[in-house]
């Protein structure tokens, strides 16, 4: 189950899954089956967050809720924020198609942390992995780099602290640094990893993402990097861990923070583009939002408003409740009355719903403000693009000797 | 055997190795045992050039002596050759080391065909390849990339009608193209022609080739391309004319001239400077030259000076003549009196081998010349670099959207 807590602020990230644990699989690749959050961090190594380490980061529901549950070398990261030191985030975009809701939250939360600390933040646009993973022409991912580029910009990221990278419009500063870690990367981890790929480009594609990781240490020095990823991507991470390890590179290991599945909008799992499931693009109109949300957002309440009343709904399997706890209500309090008028029977389903829905209009109808504010997108896009004496450093302590750039 | 004809000029392409004829290996990465030359075509499904073929390329020894002896769409390079359409040589240059002369005569060749009919040459050095296939230092590949650099210039190629490309420096425009190609790259093609590969790099590295092979075509408009390449190398050219056929991009599949490896100073198999067999770098002084042929030349001569002038010599394994055959004696009639007076005892394997000295020492002189009159190294490397323009034209060929370069 996406979202097994049944209370708003539980501190308690373990799943009450009834499923066979061991019934789900995740990769990058692919998510299936109910998902035991704890299992996968036996799984894959990672730490779960203590209270401490939660309230250390920038105040915000997804710290609080511990939709971000667990991570790898948060310390580090979080003292560096603490002092003032430099700390970099970085949170990608694979540019194959709209940007949806799940997709845009994680951007706000490293804007919020940008805001709150200082931290650089670096956004790749592996178009690609995109190519290589999806059934659709260079021209087609093309378009939707620039469209997902627009949807980026419109975040406000603080242009002097903040990086977009496509990987081949700067394959300069990418591919050579890739080639480096490329060589401490055997066709073995790759497949233990990300099990088999069709094509060779995928197979390098590990390294590429490695780079984007290492990026704001080899760019701008030595600092904490922190990855705030669904735990499905930690994979990428571990590569990137254990290559960084390897290479004598002036890089410490990047350090993630690692989330839960905003759930689909009928349930389970996580929200998709690509799935059967219905979901919110970022381009939506008020008319669609409600009739997507109406139409599709799986319920906690009772098949009918008699039942309902008498015993209540359920806010933890409820899609539009979860969207509220996730992202959408920040106020603690006001969420636990509505979870508690929900449980009572005094909230119905659709007022949940028309709550959810005013919510998430009023954050898109600021979003796509934003969006529509934008000028060209070269012009908007050049504030945020590595500078020349950026891409020179950063190839400088990859050891790629400047002979090679001549 | 890598010279198995006793005639210079003989047109008849095959071995008479004694070998088995499967006890041998050719890979880009391996050459071992005796090479069946004949066997390789049927193997690798390669045509050897008809006489009329070989008399309608720019005449050159290694033409007219079947050291190019077979290919790949031959006709239709010599159609644009003879009519003045356009036409382009891909030659690279794997910088892991100095360059000896093994690696430079293809590139006097290719400047031969650029002179005569206008070829377009392009070069590529994979400076990425040799870092994830050697055991060196970026830096160290670095150094070398800069010292072959100096090389490729000191040949004298026409600027402009030649492009030198670096993988690294030129990674803008190389890799998103060889993204492009490698969706069509599987793991199992690479496999069955390569090998197994220790990285995810070297798995990546034959879209980077077929990148090469196809990049004068997408930087100038379709057009007949041949590769010169020694024979091993054919599976390069075979996995870029696969992938070239698979994608809809505006270019034909490139074509091939397969050659002999010019034999090893101490006898069978290519001039290697990762063996155990001694080579002459392109920096050799006439000492060096001297002594090296003098000490490990392989000789067809007889044991004693009594029984050579007696039995006579054999010219056919006789490194020193092989060398000559190869380049360094253009003149047929010359080439055969040595040849006879060499059978016949009168030509000791002594003067065989001064001649030989006298040969290649006079032609690094003039190479030296060239490369020490050549100022600093971007300078002069600067006339052969890919313009802004050709690159933006490369990638929109390519299909790679404008976007993505925002």
């Amino acid at each position: 189950m996406p979202e097994p807590t049944d209370t708003p602020d539980s501190t308690d990230p373990t799943s009450d899954s009834n499923a066979d644990a061991d019934d789900f699989t995740v990769t990058p690749y692919a998510v299936d089956g109910e998902i035991d959050y704890e299992k996968l961090l036996e799984r894959f190594g990672a730490d779960p967050l203590t209270d401490e380490q939660s309230r250390r980061f920038p105040d915000h529901p997804m710290l609080r809720r511990r939709i971000f549950y667990a991570g790898r070398d948060v310390d580090r990261y979080l003292e560096a924020a603490e002092s003032g030191a430099s700390h970099a985030i970085v949170t990608g975009r694979g540019p194959s198609g709209p940007m949806h809701l799940g997709h845009v939250l994680p951007l706000y939360l490293a804007k919020r942390f940008q805001q709150e600390t200082g931290a650089t933040v670096y956004v790749p646009l592996s178009d690609d992995e995109k190519y290589l993973a999806k059934d659709q022409s260079f021209e087609s991912i093309g378009e939707h780099t620039r469209d997902n580029l627009r949807d980026v910009l419109a975040v406000g990221f603080d242009p002097e602290r903040t990086r977009i990278v496509i990987d081949t419009a700067d394959a300069d500063v990418i591919y050579p640094i890739a080639v480096r870690l490329a060589r401490f990367l055997t066709p073995a981890t790759v497949e233990a990893v990300y099990g088999e790929q069709d094509t060779v480009g995928l197979q390098f594609y590990p390294a590429v993402q490695a780079t984007h990781l290492l990026l704001p240490q080899l760019v701008a020095g030595r600092q904490p990097t922190l990855v705030p990823i669904a735990v499905d991507q930690d994979p990428h991470v571990r590569v990137c861990r254990d290559v960084a390890a390897k290479e004598a590179l002036p890089v410490d290991k990047p350090g993630a923070l690692l989330g839960r599945f905003l759930p689909s909008l009928d349930g389970p799992g996580k929200m998709s583009s690509s799935g059967d499931a219905p979901s919110i693009e970022l381009t939506a109109d008020p008319e669609t939002i409600t009739e997507t949300i109406r139409t599709h957002a799986y319920t906690g309440g009772r098949a009918t408003l008699a039942a309902h009343r008498e015993h209540g709904g359920d806010p933890t399997v409820d899609v539009p409740f979860q969207y509220l706890r996730f992202f959408f209500e920040p106020d603690d309090e006001r969420l636990a009355r509505i979870a508690a008028d929900y449980r009572a029977g005094e909230l119905l389903s659709g007022d949940l719903k028309d709550l959810t829905i005013d919510r998430i209009t009023a954050f898109l109808a600021d979003h796509q403000r934003r969006r529509a504010a934008l000028g060209p997108l070269e012009a908007e896009l050049e504030p945020y693009r590595l500078t020349d004496d950026e891409r020179r450093r950063a190839l400088d302590r990859a050891g790629i000797p400047a002979s090679d750039r001549a």
